[in-house]
């Protein structure tokens, strides 16, 4: 049973893969990304729904603070039931209808993005698999280039996603991108680092951890703590650090750790209050991020300051990508082969 | 410390006044709901953004499945701190903002009101309070009539919002809404049976728990697990049944107990796949609502077959406040007194 060289070696992998997978994106999906933006600009959306499921429905949450912030557009994550279960037969004119997929092969985001086609909307799918179902239906793609995933847990697709998603967005909104160059580098420098190492050790017998983040940080949280319940089987709860303070924080003692993924910028100086309400509570807080308005922080994951808050996601996840692989391993788990899991989920 | 009789007693009164307090919305209520759906119509919206946080958050994502069904429009679930952190000035022509509240005292939902009025949205505000600030912030209020809240952990306001929800959203679909008619006789013989009292002995020493939904069932999931984490500080996760497949399936076992909410329609027929994937895990289920596709569940609280789909998650918590009511008793708590919750969340 002990192999620990096998175990958790295809996640592993895909961690460490990251660097050059956004390098390959920044190189050579400019093209691709700048000719699909240019098509949804000269439609002029007005208001825009992002359809995904699991790690991917994370990226979603990204693009719509990313949208509302740089284009000014509301933004609404879809529900597919609406159109698959419900049957309506909304009217989406006007309506840029965004799925986002690892696999490109969900039968509802396929069967969504048909429907919404039909009810008018502009439809883009941006995948990893192409050319894939999701691909066939939609009327444009974007291929994100991170590489055939095999780790159940999805990591470099996820930060693929975020950057494929930036690129995009960005150049719809007539920007050139490249405050993104750097990304790579700085994602090796955060996984090099790898303070999640240190980390890990002390969150080997918990069974629950709550992840919390404001703004362009919450999708962080969420994704992170989706990760450590597939690899480690963690209660991980997420919240906005908004949505904290509405009835959460009772779950919250000093037993149970809190993961405050604060960035460099107003979203984490938004995060201020709920910070010091855990540290009244004696909760034991990880600050991933800007730790300076947390100075009892019980630990700290270094992230670069230099980074902006809307390119800052894509570094954020990396080292809880390697706390979810660390943590997995310390309490003898395979990370590669989650129970009762599959790669491709069909949903009806 | 056994005052079994005090402990507990403005949570379980206000559970038990949820029939009064629908009735009365029915009877008064359903002028100014008219009234302002007639505004609403007028002005035709063609994007709805919901605003609102904890409790009311899933009100405004039964909102959301309500709106899309019956009028077809593209909804959002708003981000506020795109407005009140990042100070986007985005175009809200044709936009319905439409904030939700109990108190309408939150600072960052009146401030996102303010902007989204700004930014060219027409604002309604449904609210238990009034006049609150939330009201004077937005062009048109309705009130939801629940009578003065007292207990931390809101039930009477969430069933009252989501009968006000659906008044106002029929209503502007030009309907007269009576359906509605008898739902605070069916809520009397939902609560009157009493079938969580039965199933909590089971649940008390359990420490995690996992609800699930779909579609209109999905609310429902998402506010008990805020129940139960508010007053039995209970590690309890819920997640829509497609995305239940996406990962966090994995943390499921014989041990873990699953709630699953299933209505009596094509959103409970929709949660087939993802029974018989709970039921190859062997995991204990417990079913709310149609237990026909489920035979080996463990235990099962009865709702009526006869409420449509869309009126159903007003029925479908009632159980599951009275299960985190008697969990919280049996486990020695004050559900009354959540440790680290204030009632009026003021979040920046």
């Amino acid at each position: 049973m002990e192999q620990t060289g096998i175990r958790g070696a295809s996640m592993a992998a895909e961690i460490a893969e990251q660097p050059q997978a956004l390098q390959r994106l920044l190189d050579d999906g400019r093209h691709q990304v700048r000719a699909v933006a240019a098509v949804i600009a000269a439609r002029q959306p007005r208001f825009v729904l992002i359809a995904a499921r699991g790690t991917s429905d994370h990226a979603a949450l990204y693009a719509k603070y990313l949208i509302e912030t740089k284009l000014g557009l509301p933004v609404g994550l879809a529900s597919p039931s609406t159109l698959t279960v419900y049957r309506a037969h909304p009217d989406y004119r006007d309506v840029l209808w965004l799925s986002v997929s690892q696999s490109g092969g969900s039968p509802d985001l396929v069967e969504s993005a048909i429907s919404a086609r039909r009810c008018g909307a502009l439809t883009v799918a941006l995948t990893n698999v192409v050319p894939s179902p999701l691909t066939a239906a939609s009327e444009h793609g974007v291929a994100i280039l991170a590489g055939p995933e095999t780790a159940v847990a999805a990591t470099k697709s996820y930060t693929s996603e975020l950057l494929a998603l930036y690129l995009l967005i960005t150049a719809w909104a007539g920007g050139d991108g490249t405050a993104a160059n750097q990304i790579p580098e700085y994602a090796q420098r955060v996984l090099d680092r790898g303070d999640a190492a240190q980390i890990a050790p002390h969150f080997r017998a918990i069974d629950r951890l709550v992840l919390t983040g404001r703004g362009f940080s919450y999708p962080t949280a969420r994704e992170a703590a989706l990760k450590l319940m597939e690899t480690s089987y963690l209660a991980a709860h997420a919240f906005s650090s908004a949505d904290l303070m509405h009835g959460p924080l009772a779950m919250i003692d000093a037993k149970h750790p809190v993961v405050a993924v604060v960035s460099h910028g107003v979203g984490g100086a938004a995060m201020l209050p709920a910070l010091q309400r855990l540290a009244e509570r004696g909760a034991t807080v990880t600050i991933v991020g800007d730790w300076t308005a947390a100075p009892s922080a019980a630990h700290r994951i270094w992230l670069p300051s230099e980074v902006g808050e809307s390119l800052s996601p894509i570094l954020q996840i990396l080292p809880l990508q390697q706390l979810a692989w660390e943590m997995a391993i310390a309490r003898g788990y395979d990370p590669d082969a989650p129970r009762g899991l599959r790669k491709v989920t069909e949903t009806l």
